[in-house]
């Protein structure tokens, strides 16, 4: 999507040296737009588990190219495909839990060994295969923006064409993946056709990755927005100012069950009581085929209190942290909820939208039925 | 309550001099605990304005003062009583929604008026007055507390003793009264009597009153608590870690309908969501007798969005102030939301616990039916 009027992906070869992975340095938004330069595993390792980029999608986008990096670098001789093999156990190893991470470099380590070729073939065949990785992320947001805009036009037709106002939490935006994003896909496309809508973005506490990351992409490509404290979601609600609910999800079982940033079933539980349709959207990877009752069986992660209690911002020109509660104070984090299907009104997948039920998924993705 | 091991209350005559009020300026929590004294009205004032104490009891508590500081300060002439109702319009200029304000200046005018001997005289029945407002506020709350603790015995009986999870929004303690708090006063009173409890502290953006006033005055009365981001409350619900809502209210209908700090309709609904009950504390001054539709008739105050880009706390031992957003990003700041009655369990008054209805609160109340 548009930074500064100009088209980025979150990742990319450098147009100079396509030696060169570049990514946006994300820990630096809103405040910075900071591009680095990946020349080494090493540098990808640490881009990842410092989350210089974070998001399923971009992740295992990142691994796919660092191992590109590894390919470029690794000694053009016997020892090559072991030297890549070592470096993909250091790529999985940064993030443990990111599935995509893990079933990116087990495909690029596939298709490598599989090249019946010099060690420049298998060069060529890392390349291609960390752009297809990266273009086929797109391409999956980009048919979940194609598919979800249909319920933001409806919407529209009905309010005579004005401004459809939008709800979301966290950030499920092109940043964490690496084009459209999955919940912002459909926002984008009904945006560049012209259709009015207007996005409410939760802030998101306590990493704050609604009013760091979503109001800095919503505002680079032009996207009507408004920053809301987490707690306002339900007064807009029961006033009429909210016409959809739409995020992604880290996890949702095939039973329709909704994992995502923590706070998410509080704003589905407020659509429900108020009649607006709540709408999550996700590319296929991102369903668990295997859990029933996601209430009951999706971990959830519990980080760190310190970041409850502490809060990054900028103050004269740095980014700094100050401290929120008495120093002495416990707190807790949890980091996702689960929201019950019987909240969900619909899944947006690459295939189209479903029922929020093992029925509706199942009729999308019928090769998953046992 | 008990600060640092000591027993406060948020306003009180200096011990050393009578004729010097002194009260917790609570600009400064919970990073540092300052006492200031007042001895003009000017200060008096200012101390009210500039939000150095808040909360409805205690702004009516620190008006009372400020007219015994005005009957000491004003010439003792004929002008005694003009000099005091001057004092008065501008102690009532200071917040000029806060009902409680208006109340205790009009009371103290009265009761000064009424003195029918000498201006020390009246200078006394001033004294008499201010201390008479602080201790009715204190007791008012101490007997939300004796009723409301009933509630948390019940449930820590069910629970053979283990400890009674208590989820509160906001301040509703006893920094925003004269002592003892509402919502808390349940809360200090079962602690105080050995039930085990522990509190879940709602930060509650985007003013933090959680994180920084509600976290210091458990901690420094020794009541086990955490701090959570106002996204988790449902989650906590889910997975049977609350066994009781409870907080304050700034306007409640005679009808049950619950006006009180933005988010507490999200965590009503949770609550409802997961069987748990949703009490609200409240002297019955807080009760509005006109109003029938609290979601349609309680008028919602839209603060500055910047209270929402900016967030303040503590950086290398100062205060500051820190913008979390993109510097150009628009930001609503909605400051209240309603709770409907339906999702309220039942109020808890002075003067016993009732039903979040018409019926319920006119039963305890009689003397208020048409």
């Amino acid at each position: 999507m548009n930074v500064n009027g100009k088209h980025y992906r979150t990742i990319w070869l450098s147009e100079k040296d396509e030696n060169i992975v570049q990514i946006i340095d994300q820990r630096h938004l809103p405040h910075k737009f900071i591009i680095e330069d990946l020349k080494t595993v090493g540098e990808v390792a640490r881009a990842i588990k410092d989350m210089h980029i974070r998001g399923a999608g971009l992740v295992g986008a990142t691994a796919g190219f660092g191992m590109y990096i590894s390919a470029l670098n690794a000694p053009k001789n016997d020892s090559f495909l072991s030297q890549l093999a070592t470096d993909g156990e250091q790529l999985k190893a940064t993030r443990p839990t990111a599935v995509n991470l893990a079933w990116a470099v087990d495909r690029q380590l596939e298709a490598i060994s599989a090249v019946d070729g010099n060690i420049n073939a298998k060069i060529a065949m890392a390349k291609e295969t960390a752009l297809a990785i990266a273009d086929e992320d797109a391409d999956f947001c980009r048919r979940l923006g194609e598919h979800g805009i249909s319920i933001i036009e409806e919407i529209s037709k009905a309010k005579n064409g004005n401004t459809v106002n939008i709800l979301t939490h966290c950030n499920a935006g092109w940043l964490a993946f690496v084009d459209y994003g999955s919940a912002t896909a459909p926002m984008y496309a009904a945006h560049d056709k012209g259709i009015k809508i207007h996005i409410w973005v939760d802030e998101t506490r306590p990493r704050n990755q609604g009013a760091r990351i979503t109001a800095w992409e919503l505002g680079q490509h032009g996207v009507p927005h408004t920053v809301i404290a987490d707690n306002v979601g339900g007064h807009l609600m029961q006033h009429g100012l909210v016409d959809l609910v739409l995020t992604g999800t880290d996890r949702t079982t095939h039973t329709g069950d909704v994992g995502n940033k923590i706070g998410t079933y509080l704003k589905a539980l407020a659509a429900k009581d108020n009649d607006i349709p709540f709408y999550t959207a996700l590319p296929s990877s991102t369903f668990d085929w295997v859990m029933k009752d996601g209430v009951k069986e999706i971990p959830i992660e519990q980080r760190d209190g310190e970041e409850v209690k502490y809060i990054q911002g900028k103050y004269n020109g740095e980014t700094v942290k100050i401290l929120l509660t008495p120093e002495d104070s416990p707190a807790a984090n949890y980091a996702f909820d689960v929201t019950p299907s019987r909240l969900v009104t619909g899944l947006i997948t690459e295939r189209g939208i479903c029922d929020a039920s093992e029925e509706g998924v199942l009729g999308l993705y019928p090769e998953k039925k046992k």
